[in-house]
């Protein structure tokens, strides 16, 4: 392993869609806004801001358009909109998403599960969404379950390369490989990103990691080191798995830009704000969030001694 | 980066020393003698079992005499006891103890906080340890703070390699670097142990990391891909630093076996009895515990598919 490196990490906030959409507290418009208005201050160069999906799915999103609309757009931001279908992109369209994310997973049942739809189905209405697009915005697609499918388990690396080769051939530049139940160890993580690194550029790859079963930050530095440069993360560490209650979910933002920080790698993200703002994350989902470095503080933040010591 | 390991992993389990030190809640001597028969059957070939320091300080360890003396003596297991100082050193040997552990802060600030003497009284101590033990039991001391102490910040590399010659020099074989307060990074972690290396042979050698700030199994990778082979961790993720209210404690045994089952290291450990003794440990504290892999199982533990998916 080589640690000598100075390449910047992109870090994709993903909180205000992937984090709050499992949320069971409503959390009311004007502080997604705010929310999202905070993390185009600290630096991001992109933010997932929100889904346009079925409100009947995905209740704690359903106001995608007002909050597109009431957002301060920085100009330096570029804000990402989930789509599921046609309809989905028409809506991020009005709303004037930058970009527009699908996702499809590589696993059959795990896609009838999630998007209630064939993978063929899906791939269909991506179809449907590029001519909708006509290249007026930025597209990426996701290959959700990459790494492993809690209904089926391993998913076979070669049929996630061909998914990934469908999306560039059908017109998608942005490429997201997810691993949606924290499923993914560094091992496979390093050999996947090396194969599909051979047909997508870095620049077009992002790596979805959840943390799961604690190997969050683990598969960053093993996708980093195959060199994969953008990374999706949740602040405080929002998301979750409904297979895993209890356990953590997306990787964490600010934990990850720490990292990236005491490494000596460029994130671009001001650490500081990052854990101000995640500190208030409890008060808005309305429980404890699985972020770290809010808790214990950046390594600089150092303690006073106790006063005996002064004594010994 | 290298991900075809094949040499086994040990993971010398600390929750009845590390863990259970902190805890507020009074755990039972049967109670302690029970997890630690629990993680004898696990597989492990080393726990570190108790400590012999004093009962002021340590309240919820003032039974190391009645634990040692109560726990079932698997063959294959090396039982370490902690020793602050001769005075423990002689409880320790009187309880049969294999191993003895003694701690020192690379930091002076935090050795005088947390042992009440400069390092220097600290060194003398293990020269009276080490004649006490006269080649009888097998001892090991632990750098703490080698990668950052919460009091002075940076802690300078030559002053640990500086330590662990010292320790060698004086007779002790084996020898921690601990992250006391979750401090480390993977770089960092990489050039240390291979700088330690130099001078200790890697079968002597044990990295102990917290999670402090998330980074706890990404700094196993980076030692073990650096030549580090042995790793504390504690079940359930338990422990802590009281520093970081809230935040994780000890790396969790049972997410880094999870790591090492995926990545194929062998790391010799049962994992499902693992899981089955870490899902006990909140009653036995009376909290929730940090590790991820006992709240969402194992990749291959699957879920049934939604019943609508058959109809899609």
């Amino acid at each position: 392993m080589n640690f000598e490196y100075k390449e910047p990490l992109i870090v994709q906030e993903v909180a205000p869609r992937d984090g709050l959409q499992i949320e069971k507290q409503w959390v009311e418009t004007e502080d997604k806004i705010a929310l999202i208005d905070g993390l185009s201050a600290c630096g991001f160069t992109r933010i997932e801001a929100g889904s346009f999906v079925s409100p009947k799915a995905i209740p704690a999103l359903r106001d995608g358009d007002a909050v597109f609309n009431g957002i301060r757009r920085d100009p330096g931001v570029i804000y990402v909109a989930l789509v599921p279908n046609v309809k989905g992109g028409e809506r991020a369209l009005a709303a004037n998403a930058d970009e527009l994310n699908l996702v499809m997973s590589a696993s059959q049942t795990h896609n009838r599960a999630n998007m209630r739809m064939s993978c063929e189905s899906s791939l269909a209405g991506f179809g449907d969404v590029v001519r909708l697009a006509a290249a007026t915005v930025s597209l990426n697609a996701t290959v959700a379950t990459a790494f492993g499918c809690p209904f089926e388990g391993q998913i076979d690396e070669e049929r996630v390369v061909s998914i990934v080769r469908t999306y560039r051939e059908m017109g998608i530049t942005g490429i997201t490989l997810a691993d949606t139940t924290g499923m993914a160890n560094p091992r496979q993580v390093a050999r996947l990103v090396a194969r599909v690194l051979e047909h997508v550029p870095a620049a077009d790859l992002t790596l979805h990691f959840h943390n799961t079963r604690g190997l969050g930050l683990a598969n960053v530095l093993a996708a980093y080191d195959a060199g994969a440069r953008r990374f999706d993360a949740a602040l405080g560490g929002l998301g979750g798995c409904p297979f895993a209650p209890g356990a953590s979910g997306n990787i964490c933002t600010e934990d990850l830009v720490n990292m990236c920080e005491e490494m000596g790698i460029p994130a671009g993200v001001d650490l500081q704000k990052l854990i101000a703002l995640s500190r208030t994350l409890p008060a808005l989902v309305g429980h404890e969030v699985p972020g770290q470095v809010a808790k214990a503080g950046r390594n600089c933040d150092l303690h006073p001694a106790p006063d005996y010591v002064r004594t010994i």
